[in-house]
């Protein structure tokens, strides 16, 4: 009977009345009724990402479509630039590797964001590199690459690609696919569209598509040409998951009604107010280049960054995440996305304080609590 | 406002209770909340499969369980024997010839059973072959394959696998996966496991763990050893889709509280009433060897079967099934599986009276009803 509160970075909160509509009965995936449902949620996404590029939508978790798009994209002995700051930037490399291509590995410090000069210089030294993969947004650092600048550079090249890991960004904070040249975008479910896990999105520009024909990657579930053809006949290529589409045509609803501006807003606010909370806490962000999906903060010396999950999580009821691989112990990480609001926000800060003070680390009850109500007050 | 029926062999109906529980909030992946339901649904799927071997669970449609199990299994160059005898036959084929395999393929006419003795010299032809892919249940033609007797030839073999796709097939009749010796058995959620679409499963046998460790084919997002090592730490390698999971966890009890026999017998009894209903309409069956999942009728001459299911859907709102690839037009398929009655069945079987009567069929109305309430009233 404990309240619980979920604030990771995904799986997140699902809104009541999202729930309630996926669980109405479930109806056939080759009927008219679904293709219309189907067909106005890739119209409706095609807001969400700014693009007029095709949107694929797979049932799978979101590195099903990061697969997708390096089986696609690629043929075995291709060379590709990989930004590899964080868990999800490693994942590029090893798909790359799991299939038989190069990566061109630019390794940039956990909790740094890649220098675009960086990418430049790569391009140079392999201009045959076919694309470059990055994380909009790497959950496992808090980090925002600077996607438009790479965009600016990657135009440029006929040859090479810009696919873009935006799972815990697109929808947080502005994120021009068209305009900023993203050729290809990778989203999931259960992060800021505020669904339960089990979808991955895919928007592939024209000059994707021109690369993705010339392809001979091994695909086949993951197929981005067979997923095109079934777009016309306002379908997919194997059975969607029908109940979590059905799902993500409300909350575009949701989001056409507050539009991307009030939606990045929100995000915004969460973040801001949260971070000035931790920062008159006299705690430390672990990002250099803080995103507004998560604020990561550095667990404080001789405090282990778990013990603070484990104790929001068993005593408070309430779940963040704790760092993942070498930022492990060392951080730990209250998400701004799924169905939350500012009280949530100071619901995690409050607990935070509680805990660190239960682990011995001086901290004034209600200090941080004070200057996020503050910032929610005054913004 | 139409209250509308879901008859088809998947995706299918889903009880409200379960609906339900799905809607319940979301659950962090790696919560030791999840980590119990998980650990329990695995065992639950062993009582299920009639099985001792790992039970591996992803966020995809079957087509991804199937994918894997060629992934996983062989390597480039490798010889597989494929039963072909209907769309999913094809599909195994297919999904060979992606990855680089040497399918040798047994093709038997849709609607037909393979003659194990087929099989038997296939293997014989090329004893190298290291795997043998068959349906169960080859949903797009109704038929069930003698997997028994497969296994019973396999067995035999140290080399060779029998893999089944039994995504129409678990659950709704006797299949030992143990006992017949079925190394890798894969199944979906949207049959008759009565779930939304968006999970396959997969039984992999010591057998199959062998060769696996051999394979060679890339793969990352449906990998086998990955996923055999998180089920040591009770989680899963990528981002489950934890609603399906928790879906999944209450069909089990479920299951286990009617018992196996109770479940294969409840098939049975709405695949025989069907039948029966047919026959006395004077339709014929277009399987050979039909199975409890759905009953296939041949479109009269002079019918076309999309119209039949076009007349179900627009008039009556009622989803059946037609046929699929070189079967289009020529069959309809009602199935068995899901959230349903022996009331549905008299639902269907009613409607296709009307609707071939509508479509100037000789039928007498009530007749298919009559034998279909004779049969249910004595069994």
């Amino acid at each position: 009977m404990k309240k619980r509160y979920l604030m990771a970075p995904g799986p997140v909160s699902v809104a009541p009345e999202v729930l309630s509509r996926m669980s109405e009965p479930i109806i056939h995936h080759r009927s008219p009724q679904f293709s219309a449902i189907l067909t106005k949620v890739r119209e409706d996404l095609k807001y969400l990402y700014q693009t007029r590029n095709d949107i694929l939508i797979f049932a799978s978790s979101g590195t099903g479509g990061m697969e997708a798009s390096v089986t696609n994209l690629l043929s075995p002995g291709d060379k590709a630039i990989v930004v590899r700051g964080g868990k999800f930037g490693e994942r590029w490399a090893e798909l790359c590797e799991a299939y038989g291509a190069e990566p061109v590995n630019i390794d940039v410090e956990w909790g740094q964001a890649v220098d675009p000069a960086d990418v430049e210089k790569a391009l140079n030294d392999h201009p045959e590199a076919r694309a470059v993969f990055v994380q909009a947004h790497e959950t496992s650092t808090g980090v925002k690459h600077p996607v438009e600048a790479l965009g600016e550079i990657v135009k440029k090249r006929p040859g090479t690609l810009l696919v873009v890991d935006a799972i815990s960004a697109l929808g947080v904070y502005e994120l021009k696919t068209d305009e900023w040249g993203l050729d290809v975008v990778v989203t999931g479910s259960q992060k800021s569209l505020a669904l339960p896990p089990g979808l991955s999105l895919v928007s592939v520009s024209e000059k994707a598509w021109a690369l993705c024909e010339e392809s001979r990657m091994p695909k086949y579930y993951f197929n981005f040409l067979k997923e095109r053809k079934a777009i016309a006949r306002e379908t997919t290529a194997y059975t969607p998951a029908v109940s979590l589409i059905i799902g993500l045509g409300v909350v575009l609803e949701q989001i056409k009604a507050v539009g991307l501006e009030g939606l990045f807003k929100h995000h915004k606010r969460l973040s801001e107010g949260t971070k000035a909370g931790i920062r008159a806490m006299g705690l430390e962000l672990f990002s250099k280049s803080p995103c507004e999906a998560i604020t990561v903060i550095k667990a404080p010396n001789g405090i282990d960054g778990q013990e603070v999950v484990k104790i929001l999580r068993e005593d408070y009821g309430i779940t963040i995440a704790g760092g993942q691989a070498q930022a492990k112990g060392k951080i730990f990480r209250i998400a701004h996305i799924g169905h939350l609001s500012e009280w949530d926000m100071i619901i995690a800060l409050s607990a935070v304080e509680r805990a660190l003070k239960s682990l011995g680390h001086p901290v004034e009850l209600g200090k941080g609590v004070a200057a996020a109500l503050e910032y929610f007050a005054n913004n």
